[in-house]
């Protein structure tokens, strides 16, 4: 069966049922305005680990455990998981899921890795190949600081348009049979780049490939922006989100009244040091899994495109004078099977 | 319908063929014993690039490009690019797709990617999410030195078990119509960790890995290894495949006659560089591109079982005294039909 519309968007024929999610953070993130959605609000950053690293990884084995947990379903059941992280080689990921025996696909997509996860995860099993897939996408203040910033002991300050890495993971289990809510279309990102070279200002740097994913999946699906309840997208931050609203304008498209950036929405509105927003591939992934996805089963929403948005830099990138490529998935989780 | 076998198995109902593949190389590999199997060797190592990063995202770009050519396909026909490497952010597969326009799923499964993206690419394909898709994996001695080990200008002595990073891409073009050969069924792979911490030694540490997706392989189809012409693991070297063939037999399996592995193909055996054989995403996937698949196609071999094998250690994780976790994935590529 055919399930390929336009050039670069599925349509499911058997939209996969988000099953169950689960949402772990860290204290920050325990602090502002999506606190009581999350499953897990973790006071110690280290996760009782004697690393940064081993925190991640922690924190990526409960969220994942927890969400199968949730499904009533157990680890030897879940087919396939999809996961991935900012560090390097992806190890936030790997050595936290080492102990689940389970086939694991590891990803990479910076910030948008939850999109792409949710995109592989639901194909998989609208495929045919898997009852159920588990997706995955963490990040780590300290982690992503030693990666890709500065020492956190050198206590740099920090530009205005720089974001804050969400501490968290966010897991979704997606089943064959359930009653939804279902992943029923995704639109997949195509790597645009602005020659934006600011690493304090990803949201400029990753607009263009929101507008870009978005206007194709309007354009395939033939829809307009408010067939949706919300557009949400991962972490585009004030700067990014001002940015795609003018780029969809041009391309003929309002988002006002619809678009929502869950780098916005975590972090309390006077918090000074989130400045542009929260990022981080947790920050979308947390999010969807503790905020829009409890808003979809009380049926608050109906139809959600979940827009995760990533910046494919990385240090030596950025120290070859590189610019910095964006990435954007849209993946549509609604109530109702279309 | 319903396509998975046993607990993470694949069996495709249409399977898709590898229409065309494309495999370009730096100037170590074309002097080994495949050289004339590659489609270019490339004399200059740097790519006429000026960084060792530039180079290898120059040679993703000429490899995929090539292949899609080879094809008769032009890259908007394309759906979509199943991508990955070694580095930092996987950014010699992004910063080298970012022109072409179609949307990219970044990869990481280290050494096994090329096994994870033939997997995923397939899945699309025989889904009915694509037309055609794209599988690419690479690697580059210099930029995976500088990355995992030392610096090249110190010139430091390389031990015995250690294997050479393969510098070379190889890519494969993935289509739902065709004559073959056909990627007929796959196991995708757990990660295994025994326990090892020597990077100088990664053949043990992926062993394991590689014994548990055969074995499951064999288990889940109800084959014996010598269903297959080839079964031909990605990086084991010496030690690890003598380690591999013990495993297996242990397992009830006998691999005597039937296994080969990339890394102990690619360079020659008086190379005294290579040490443990050749190792990186790249050397399995040049290994299929260039030798395997012109075999398959001369029908020199029919039945290939590829198995690409990864170790999933970063340097942060070997400074913090992590031990080396093992994934490996079992893609079969046959000129029949099963």
């Amino acid at each position: 069966m055919d399930r390929h519309i336009g050039s670069q968007s599925m349509q499911f024929a058997n939209p996969p049922t988000v099953l169950a999610t689960a949402s772990v953070v860290g204290p920050k993130e325990g602090e502002g305005p999506l606190a009581r959605f999350f499953d897990v609000v973790e006071r110690d950053a280290k996760f009782g680990c004697d690393s940064w690293e081993k925190a991640e990884s922690e924190m990526v084995r409960r969220t994942v455990s927890m969400a199968v947990k949730k499904a009533n379903l157990t680890m030897d059941e879940i087919q396939y998981i999809l996961a991935g992280d900012l560090l390097n080689q992806g190890t936030g990921s790997t050595f936290g899921l080492r102990e689940t025996k389970r086939p694991v696909f590891g990803l990479f997509g910076a910030c948008s890795t939850f999109g792409e996860a949710l995109t592989l995860g639901a194909a998989l099993i609208d495929g045919g190949f898997a009852d159920y897939t588990v997706a995955s996408a963490s990040s780590h203040f300290c982690t992503a600081e030693k990666t890709f910033r500065f020492p956190l002991e050198l206590g740099t300050q920090r530009a205005t348009t720089a974001s804050w890495t969400v501490t968290g993971d966010g897991a979704a289990v997606l089943s064959a049979i359930g009653g939804g809510p279902y992943v029923t279309r995704v639109t997949s990102g195509r790597i645009v780049d602005m020659g934006v070279k600011d690493t304090n200002n990803m949201g400029a740097a990753m607009a263009p490939a929101a507008a870009d994913v978005l206007t194709c999946h309007f354009k395939d699906f033939n829809l307009d922006p408010d067939y949706y309840d919300v557009i949400a997208t991962g972490d585009l931050g004030h700067v990014g989100v001002t940015l795609l609203i003018q780029l969809m304008r041009e391309n003929g498209y309002d988002l006002d009244g619809i678009i929502s950036d869950c780098g916005l929405m975590i972090y309390d509105e006077n918090n000074k040091d989130k400045k542009a927003g929260g990022s981080g591939c947790g920050c979308s992934a947390v999010t969807f899994a503790g905020y829009f996805y409890s808003w979809l089963r009380k049926k608050e929403i109906n139809r959600l495109l979940f827009v995760p948005t990533g910046s494919l830099h990385s240090v030596v990138t950025m120290q070859q004078g590189e610019t910095i490529p964006g990435i954007a998935h849209a993946v549509a989780i609604e109530n109702a099977r279309p």
